[in-house]
């Protein structure tokens, strides 16, 4: 362990660049006075937004880079313009390196993805990647993964996805023993496509210390908390996460024409505005921004694209705290655990988390 | 074409059976006046019912059955314990027969459409059923489909869940070419399986007259009402749907919360009362209660379990809809008018419905 946490920026990345991204480093430094970064990017552009900030300037070097993936480039094109050059890449570098403990960008997803899959190298025993996201609930927060770093997932990558989520829940829910459920649909005849059986079988028989198996959730069991860790694969997991970021965009757009509506309604909306601010509060997706890599010999941290400084800040929060806590390691402590052979316990036929 | 819509009824089924399920039938006749019912269950129970509400009785028959099926009921149970036997077994024989011209049920999903499968048959080009629901949105409502009557889906499937889909549309919001989206991931390297991948070709490449297919829609496009209708395979269909009803759900709770924190907020809340129950409208999963099974050779409703009297009769209504505006004539035409040659066009390579 460090006594830094130093993280590698790919400052050009993202919707709005150095100009949103360096702010909110700033702003993380607040938080976590222990955090160093590297900046990479145009010197050019980022140079005065690190003189205008001398508490960050303190702590942060940078290195110019030329070449910048745009955020409409295919992972194939960022690999063929961008390897080795570009600030998204030297990022990844500078952790494989062990100049940084974590790479940070809100650059493209699939490119990064790629990227990080060549640089860094996957976990030995892991075979894809995978990415993990806080989702606000009913009960605080819990992680979902993978929301779509890759399509399909057999048994074993479904309890690799088990394995993953549960290190990062118990360091982000600081939870010794994190639930884990594995994200199914309900109706009778069809319930459970093959492999979610399969992974169900295998979380059953083979029991954890490190994280408690629960069966199977289904999307609405999600918003209420129902799990610490909700597992599916990425495409059924993209799908619930950006249908639930619709749905809530939809439903805020709903009360605000609603509360538009007549005087009685606006004059309601200013008595109760402390009440929608905390609404607002817990609807505001920058509280939970920053997706984590997993599966990677590195720690890399995705941030959404539009995020503006508060969700930037938030999303290198939570790399600090994976760096700060192990998350690689905690990995490995789990995969090597399940490698050992354990009790064989028989699954229980009705296997449900509300059986 | 019948003088009347006949529908029968399981009055069994769902979570509160004849008591709810008789009064949403007698909700129905007041907005459709050329209604008529063959309810099917316990004679002990549905008679004071029928008593109580004369003008339901006026064009009502009742058949008595003595098998009920449980809402745990596994398909395969279902099928041995109430083949033949059952209030939802009967109804669908009932249109079967020609008696009726719709059934109705709030029972068991997976037993319903096991049930449906065997008794009614499906239509000889399509191989599997699905579920299509109506889906609020910001532009009003869309179907989605299928959302868990059968998991997984080669090309071919997807194109069927196009046309069918596409026929519920021209009868629900009365378009003559509705809007057609294939539900996809927007991360670039994994863009499309190859399944959605190969069904975006066929539907580019084999324009129909009947719908006006857009390319991929992403989760939070549903919500925009992006296209009329979205399609996707049912394990991600169900995943979505339930998500987004977790979703409001969750919001809801936040939004009474908040509102009950200080006097300010509640006499807030008095104030915009009118506006709140303006979004509660909105929200109501009554609205849109109804989901219908496609791929029959019949119409068959799914009735929520939990639907009270007004959900009901909305799914009532839309089994109306479907029975006098042709459901079944509409999808077989469209399937007639794809298996003619078509001319065919260049496909679009970049395949998405904001190019």
């Amino acid at each position: 362990m460090t006594q830094s946490v130093r993280i590698a920026i790919d400052a050009m990345g993202g919707d709005h660049g150095p100009e949103v991204i360096l702010p909110g480093a700033a702003l993380a430094l607040t938080q976590h006075a222990d955090l160093k970064f590297i900046f990479f990017g145009d010197q050019a552009r980022l140079k005065p937004l690190l003189a205008a900030n001398p508490r960050l300037a303190a702590v942060s070097s940078l290195q110019h880079t030329d070449v910048e993936i745009r955020m409409d480039d295919k992972p194939s094109q960022a690999l063929r313009n961008g390897r080795r050059t570009s600030s998204m890449w030297q990022a990844l570098e500078a952790v494989k390196r062990g100049e940084a403990d974590a790479a940070f960008s809100a650059g493209n997803t699939g490119a990064l993805m790629a990227m990080a899959k060549v640089c860094l190298h996957m976990i030995p025993a892991i075979d894809r990647p995978a990415i993990a996201v806080l989702w606000p609930t009913l009960r605080g927060e819990s992680i979902v993964l993978d929301v779509g770093a890759s399509i399909g997932a057999d048994a074993q990558h479904l309890v690799d996805l088990a394995i993953m989520g549960s290190a990062m829940a118990r360091i982000v829910f600081s939870l010794p023993r994190p639930t884990v459920g594995l994200l199914n649909i309900g109706v009778e005849e069809v319930k459970g496509i093959e492999e979610v059986k399969a992974a169900s079988r295998i979380l059953r028989e083979t029991e954890s210390t490190d994280f408690d198996y629960r069966g199977f959730v289904e999307g609405d069991d999600i918003g209420k908390g129902a799990v610490d860790v909700v597992v599916t694969e990425g495409f059924a997991g993209n799908i619930a996460l950006k249908t639930a970021e619709g749905t809530a965009k939809q439903i805020s757009a709903y009360l605000r024409e609603a509360l538009r509506g007549s005087i009685a309604s606006k004059l309601g909306y200013l008595l109760a505005r402390q009440a929608f601010s905390a609404l607002s509060d817990k609807m505001d997706p920058r509280r939970v921004n920053g997706g984590i890599l997993l599966g990677l010999e590195g720690v890399v941290i995705k941030s959404h694209g539009g995020s503006d400084p508060v969700g930037t800040a938030r999303a290198l929060e939570i790399g600090y705290e994976m760096v700060r806590d192990g998350l690689l390691h905690k990995i490995q402590d789990s995969l090597t655990e399940r490698a050992e052979p354990a009790p064989v316990r028989i699954a229980d036929p009705e296997d449900s988390v509300r059986s």
